[in-house]
């Protein structure tokens, strides 16, 4: 059971642990992180098998902690003020107090809710993420970012995440039951963070985290635990000594600090907030971030930053992650672009004003952006393992990108 | 034009200017305390006269930089989620990203919801106060703590500002002259806060505070813009070197910290969040504290904490600013007390169930309730001047404030 103590600069450090059956501990190691609730609010998935927020519950109870549980569906439209409100009201209607506190039995999606509802009710009480997906383990419940989307005005893009705070949770717990009767596609939804860790710092943490991620990837897809606890503490342990020196994402881009953690998705975020044609699949956030790190990996090639053999590197692992490394589908069919390419002109060279009104929703929609400019993230170097941030790339290296990732 | 630095124990530090016709230099005093927007929102309270949120915006389109101005209705009622929302969706309309900013023109109800919305869009943005009211500038302005009101379930109390997150300002422009036609009764709601800084800091800081603030009231009940401006310095200073080393609230009970600034306001909150009967005009926040430091001062008494001198010193000082020391009216026929005395029995003692169920509604909805437990705020000593923290108060204590503000 590796237990991670994560130091912020200028916050505080919470304890995240990784196990097998962990869940039933959740109040003893609550009690170990310095919390002494008398009641909680458990905001669980409604996807989640209820044994899981029975085993959590049965925890606090055991104690004599009061607990009730708020079941709520977990998805992006979900993401929503309504979802915040209606924790807020939970917490309100229980009379939670400071030294309360609200636990998140789901993935990262309701999982960024719950962190927003915990960092705001009272001006902020004791939040406990249990992530329940791979994803939430390795990257969501980690760091202290929280979120809800904010639906736009009439014709305006949707911007994820637009509403949140850096709030750092009291402490997580990873229990990998919780990750044994995940649906294959999740699983590699979770692994396409775990690769993106893997080509911010195998070159400064080990040149062997490369092939240990690469070594591990068949085994998780496997649900092998054992694997699945080692990659969830390596990536983790990663995201942290990203994040946590710059908690709030504000060092100069020559440092990269915190922003190096969007690799992959400052063009991801374009395509998972394009609207989706009526009956069409949402685009996953682990499917959006692998084709954003295809693109953002030819945009570095295109630079000369980085060799071809980095971004054939890249895309070999994420097939490896069952990951798209191609829009497969016609965008056309998937998503209206209409909004996109509007007004659309007669003679329209659509596969050059499709990149290019890619990269426009990019500059609208991307939190990074500063002063109006554009910051992305792309590989550095002859072999995959190091990023860097450059603000206002050229206009051949966007299209270069976009062109890669679509039919 | 003094002008003030408040350095915050890990957090940043950020000026407040205090002066006359200082509206029309906020966009070089941004500049000075290192902002540099491409665009603002400049979010206008209703009331305030329309010249003053044009001297505001000119500032800024003189530099070139675009202004977009939303006026809003400043009311508790108004303190609500749909003002964020509306808030939240003028900023991702006007496409502010990090660099810019959102401005407050207006007193501490929706300066307190301007600060959560820059608290939380894009995970915090710079907000600017520019206070028009007495109460927001020697108080709400400054401290950085935001909020909102959750309107309750159905026969639940309101708990005021119960969401909400500690967000700094980064600058505070507190210009006399949005001062110049406020009516009396909102110049006496902030001299309570005025008063409430003497109380508790006229022993520590200087024995001739209690003196001066006597002295100033008179002056600044006829608006003598000097005598405002060095009464705003002043109180910005106080709160500014209570609240700093102890942002969020944490300090232990023995030793005070930012939970003293809620003296009057434990017991206030409880007559500011009764509801009323139809007609009735609501309570002031400052006619509420007012109140509420009497029933707090006779609480220490009861206590034999504070001597009798200590009692009659803060009544004579809060009818002098014009503020009541009794709630002159019918509770009862003021306020629609039924879901408070419910069920109601036959043979209810009003004088004795009264009391009794108003400090039963402070500890259900009192924010800086611990574990279960009520701490109040209360005088010690032989003359005004400071104040302690009080955990658990004993029952009699709180039926004598009770009864002291009661007819």
């Amino acid at each position: 059971m590796p237990t991670l103590t994560i130091q912020l600069h200028r916050e505080r450090a919470y304890p995240v642990h990784v196990g097998q059956g962990l869940l039933a501990q959740v109040a003893s190691l609550s009690a170990r992180a310095g919390l002494s609730p008398r009641r909680v609010l458990l905001v669980a998935d409604s996807n989640v098998p209820a044994k899981h927020a029975r085993a959590l519950a049965a925890s606090f109870t055991a104690k004599g902690v009061h607990v009730a549980t708020l079941t709520l569906v977990a998805s992006e439209p979900h993401k929503s003020l309504d979802t915040l409100a209606r924790i807020w009201h939970a917490a309100s209607d229980l009379r939670l107090d400071r030294d309360d506190c609200i636990l998140a039995l789901t993935g990262g999606c309701l999982g960024d809710v719950v962190g927003l509802a915990a960092s705001t009710y009272r001006r902020g009480i004791a939040g406990v993420q249990c992530p329940t997906t791979l994803l939430a383990c390795v990257d969501a419940s980690v760091g202290g970012k929280t979120a809800i989307n904010l639906l736009p005005s009439a014709g305006a893009p949707l911007i994820k995440n637009l509403i949140g705070t850096f709030h750092q949770p009291a402490l997580v717990v990873s229990d990998v039951a919780c990750l044994a009767s995940l649906p294959k596609a999740l699983l590699s939804d979770g692994l396409a963070e775990c690769v993106k860790h893997a080509c911010l710092t195998s070159n400064a943490r080990s040149p062997s985290l490369w092939l240990r991620t690469q070594r591990l990837i068949p085994l998780v897809l496997r649900r092998d635990a054992k694997a699945l606890a080692t990659l969830i503490a390596s990536n983790v342990a990663i995201k942290a000594s990203i994040a946590s020196p710059d908690p709030r994402e504000l060092a100069p881009d020559a440092a990269g600090g915190r922003a190096l953690l969007n690799f992959g998705h400052t063009f991801g975020h374009v395509l998972e907030g394009l609207p989706l044609r009526k009956g069409q699949p949402p685009l996953s956030h682990g499917c959006a971030v692998a084709l954003g790190m295809v693109a953002a990996s030819h945009a570095g090639l295109a630079m000369g930053l980085c060799t071809p053999r980095v971004v054939e590197d890249v895309m070999d692992m994420l097939a490896l992650a069952g990951l798209p490394t191609q829009f497969e589908a016609d965008l056309a069919k998937h998503f209206d672009l209409a909004p996109l390419l509007s007004p659309p002109s007669a003679g329209l060279d659509y596969s050059l004003a499709l990149p290019a009104a890619l990269s426009q929703r990019m500059l609208a929609t991307d939190k990074k952006v500063r002063g109006g400019k554009l910051r992305i993230i792309v590989p550095t170097g002859p072999k995959p393992g190091t990023c860097r941030v450059v603000s206002n790339p050229p206009e051949h290296a966007l299209h270069a990108a976009w062109q890669s990732v679509l039919p």
